[in-house]
C-alpha cells in the first residue's frame, strides 16, 4: 500500500473491472426503471442491502460449491471479524428475511437490483463486478408464488420491447429430476454427473447427452469427457424426459407440482408459447430444492468471436426452501428469479431496444459567460437539451468540443449578433466536414451552408425545426 | 471463516451497514431521479465508475489525512495488488480523466451517483456506505465552471421543492484564505488551525474563533481546545474577514476569482439570496486550491436528541487543480460539488418533501390463483396499484397479509360472488378496527360497514370512487 514518493501511480482501472460512460448507463437506467415498474405494478416491494454480508453468513451458498469460501472478496474488519462483499442478492435476502421474520408481512416479496461481486479469474466480457435483478418469494409454497415470477418475467421482458417468441420461459423441478434419477436407480454419488449431462441437452443433443450418461464423450476439439457410468437401461429410463412426452411422466414424484403451476400459466393465459416444460433446465445452484426457472432468448446474435448464435439464458431461479433455515433452524419456503441485467442489455442492444438519447445543443461562450448560460436555459426551459461551454474562449476549441460532445447543433451569440438582435444556429452534422479545418470565427462564419442566423426572439422555433429537419 | 457444523450463524447485518426498504429506497429514488433531471440538462453525462480502485491510485487523498492509508476497506487482489473500496467519486474520477484524458471532449463535465464506502467507527446516523451524488468539471479553469456548479446546486434544491430562502450556497476561496492569512503574518505550522477555527464560525460566532485563533477555548461542558496561538495584531488582520465589508477585501489574492463567479452569478440572476460569499467557509478536505462551495439548508429540525438546530450543509466542494497531475504530471484543473444524498432525503423527509406511495390494493386468493392474478392484472392495466396474494389459502391469514402490507382497499371474489356475477371490495382503513379480530369468512362478511359488494363489471370504477372518497 505504500506509494514511492518519486514515482507517478499509473491511472489504470483495477484488474476485472470497468467504467461505463453516458450511453450504456442510459440504457441500462431504462432497463432498470421498465423492469421496476412490472415488479412494482405486481406489488413487489424493493429492498436494498448493504455491500457487505458478514462472511460467515453466506456460508457454503457460494457461487462455486467447490470452493467454498473462493470466488468472493473477502478481508477482517478491525474487530476481527470477517466482511465478504455479496456475490448474489439471495444470500443477503436470506440474512433479512431471518433477520426480520417476525415483522414481515408474509408472503414477502422483494426486488433488489445492484451490483454484485465475484472475486474470478476475468476474462472477456466476464467482470467481477456486474448488476443483478432479483424477485423473490419468501412465506409462500404455493404453485401460484412461482407462477407469478413466472408471468412477471414475460410482462418484463415484453414490456422491454420484446415480442411473443423471441423469448420463452422454461420450466422444470428438481423434485422431477430426482424423481428420474430414483426411477432409474441411478446411484447417489452419480446424481451430479447425471445432472450435468441433463444440462447439455440444448447444446449436445440427444446422442451428446446419451455419451455423457453412459462412458463419456469427446469433442469436436477431441477432449474426452468422462460420462456418468450409467447401464444402457438407465440411461433409457433418463431419457424417457426426452424421449416420452411430459405427460406419459406423470406418475414421477414432483411432476404434480409442475402440472400445479402450469395449469395456473394456462389459466392466466400464459401458455406454452411463452412459458413451457422443459425436462433439461437443471441450474447449477445447489440450494433449488423444487421448481427450476430459465428465460431464454430465442433470437440470433452476433457474439464477441464474429460468430451468429442464440442468444439464450437471461434470468434464472427456482424454489430453494432452506436458505433461510440455516439461520433459524425453521424451514421457510421460498422461490424467486434473477436476471442478469447486462447480458439482458446485451440483447436488447442488438435489437435496438435501447432507445436514443435526445440530440444535444452547445451555446457557444462568446461574450460574457451569463449570456451563454441564460441562451442555453430558455433553451432548457422549452424541453431541449442544451448546454453552454465553459471551457477556454478559443473559438476553435468550443467547436472542437461541440464536436466531440457529438452535439446536433451549435448555437452562438457574438458581438454582431447581439448588436443586430441576432443569434446564429449551425447545424453540426451538416456542417462536420467544414468545421474539421476551421480555426477562426471568420473563417467559420464565411461557412455559411450549415448555419442561420435569426432573430434572438425566434430562437427556439428555429432549433425546433433544424432539429426536425435533422429527425 | 470457519464455521462449525454444529452451530448456525446468527443472522445479523455487519456493524455500521443498514437495510433499507420500500419507503426509503422509493424516496431517494424520486430525489436521485430529480438531480439527475437538473443535471443532465446542464448537459452532464454519467459516469460509472467501479467500486474498486488500485489502492496506490487513491494515494494521499483519504478522507483523513492524518490516517492516510486507514479509513478505507481495502484487500488483497490474488496478484498480490492492493485493492481499495472507493471513499469518495472524486479519486476515481481523478483515475479515470488520467486514463482517459486523450478522448474526452474538454471540458469534461459529469455526473456520478453511487454508495462510497468509508472504514471507520460507525455511530448513531453514521454508516459505512452511503450514497454521494457528484458533479464535476474537469478541464476548465474559467470562473464560469464554477458558477454552472453552484446555478445548478440552486436549480437541483428547488426542483427537489425547497423554497428560496431555505437554502443557501456559500462560496470561498482557499486562494483568498491564504492570502489572509499571508496578510496576517501566520507562521505556516498555525496555518492548519486557524483555518479549523475559521470554520466554526458558524457554530461558535466571534468571540469562540477570536478565542480559538489565539490561546485557546473553553466550552460549556468544560473541555478546554488548544488555539493557534496568533498575536493580537494577527487576530485582528484576520477577523478582517468577519469584520470588515468583504468589498474591502478586494485587494487580497485570490478575491478576483471570488468576484469573478459573483459576477457571472449576478448577470445570471443568482443573487445573494440564493448564492453568497462566505469568507467563513473552509472546507476539510486537502486538496481543494482555489474557489471552495457549500450549500446549506436554513430551516430547523428535530435532531435524534429531539434538538431542534438548523440543518446545515447538504452539499460541498471546490476547486482543485492537482488530483489528475498525480497520475499524469501535468496539471488539469478541475472543480466539482457532491450532494450527501442521505442527509440531503433526511432534509426533504422532515419538510414533508419525498412524496407518497400509490394506495396498494390486495386480491385475496379465495378460489383458483388464476382468477385473483387476473383481477389484479385488471387493476393493475387500469393504472392501479394492485396484488394478488400467493400465500396460504386461509382467510384471516390473508386480511392480516393486507392489513401488514398497508392495503387501501382489499378485493374478493369468492364462490358466492362469482356465482351472482359480483365482487366485493373493503375499504382497510374504515374496517381496521373490525378486521383485527377476525378469523373467518362468514364473520367477516357479516361486518358490512366498510365493504361494498358490486357487479363483476363495475370493479375498475367502484375501486376508483373508493380511493378517491380515501383521499
Amino acid at each position: 500500500m505504500s506509494q514511492q514518493k518519486t514515482s507517478r501511480p499509473k491511472a489504470r482501472l483495477p484488474r476485472g473491472f470497468r467504467d461505463r460512460s453516458a450511453g450504456e448507463i442510459a440504457a441500462e437506467r431504462r432497463l432498470i426503471e421498465t423492469l421496476r415498474d412490472v415488479y412494482e405494478s405486481y406489488g413487489f416491494s424493493p429492498l436494498e442491502t448493504p455491500a457487505f454480508e458478514y462472511t460467515d453468513a453466506l456460508g457454503k451458498f457460494l457461487p462455486d460449491v467447490d470452493r467454498p469460501n473462493e470466488g468472493v472478496f473477502s478481508l477482517k474488519d478491525d474487530d476481527e471479524q470477517w466482511l465478504s462483499l455479496r456475490y448474489d442478492l439471495t444470500a443477503p435476502l436470506a440474512r433479512y428475511v431471518a433477520e426480520n421474520f417476525q415483522n414481515l408481512a408474509k408472503p414477502f416479496r422483494r426486488y433488489q437490483v445492484g451490483p454484485v461481486w465475484r472475486n474470478e479469474k476475468p476474462g472477456p466480457g466476464r467482470f467481477r463486478e456486474f448488476t443483478q435483478f432479483d424477485a423473490d418469494t419468501v412465506g409462500s409454497n404455493s404453485p401460484a408464488a412461482d407462477a407469478e415470477l413466472l408471468m412477471m418475467v414475460c410482462d418484463a421482458l415484453e414490456a422491454l420491447g420484446l415480442k411473443r417468441g423471441e423469448f420463452e420461459v422454461k420450466l422444470n423441478s428438481r423434485v422431477f429430476l430426482n424423481g428420474i434419477l430414483a426411477l432409474a436407480e441411478v446411484e447417489p454419488q452419480k446424481c451430479g454427473a447425471v445432472l450435468r449431462a441433463l444440462d447439455k441437452y440444448d447444446r449436445l443433443g440427444e446422442p451428446g447427452v446419451r455419451a455423457l450418461l453412459g462412458e463419456g464423450r469427446k469433442d469436436e476439439s477431441g477432449d474426452f469427457t468422462q460420462g456418468a457410468g450409467l447401464g444402457p437401461s438407465q440411461i433409457a429410463k433418463v431419457m424417457r424426459l426426452f424421449t416420452d412426452d411430459a405427460d406419459d411422466l406423470t406418475g414421477v414424484t414432483g411432476f404434480s407440482d409442475l402440472q400445479a403451476i402450469r395449469g395456473i400459466l394456462a389459466d392466466a393465459g400464459y401458455g406454452a408459447d411463452r412459458i413451457a416444460i422443459d425436462l433439461s433446465i437443471v441450474r447449477g445452484l445447489d440450494y433449488y430444492t423444487g421448481p427450476v426457472f430459465e428465460a431464454q432468448l430465442t433470437f440470433p446474435v452476433t457474439n464477441e468471436a464474429g460468430e451468429t448464435v442464440v442468444f439464450g439464458s437471461v434470468a434464472g431461479g427456482g424454489r430453494y426452501d432452506d436458505l433461510v433455515a440455516r439461520f433459524t433452524g425453521q424451514q421457510v419456503p421460498a422461490t424467486g428469479i434473477s436476471i442478469g441485467v447486462s447480458r439482458l442489455l446485451t440483447a436488447l442492444q442488438s435489437r435496438g431496444l435501447t432507445g436514443e438519447e435526445y440530440p444535444l445543443i452547445v451555446v457557444l461562450s462568446l461574450g460574457d459567460a451569463a449570456q451563454s448560460f441564460a441562451t442555453a436555459r430558455e433553451l432548457r426551459a422549452a424541453g431541449l437539451r442544451a448546454e453552454s461551454y465553459v471551457g477556454t474562449k478559443k473559438f476553435g476549441d468550443q467547436l472542437k468540443y461541440a464536436d466531440k460532445r457529438g452535439a446536433a447543433l451549435v448555437v452562438m451569440e457574438g458581438e454582431d449578433e447581439r448588436t443586430k438582435g441576432e443569434i446564429t444556429i449551425k447545424d453540426l452534422k451538416l456542417g462536420a466536414e467544414m468545421s474539421k479545418s476551421v480555426e477562426s470565427r471568420a473563417e467559420w462564419v464565411g461557412a455559411r451552408a450549415a448555419q442561420e442566423t435569426v432573430k434572438r426572439a425566434d430562437l427556439v422555433a428555429k432549433v425546433r425545426e433544424l432539429l426536425a429537419r435533422i429527425g
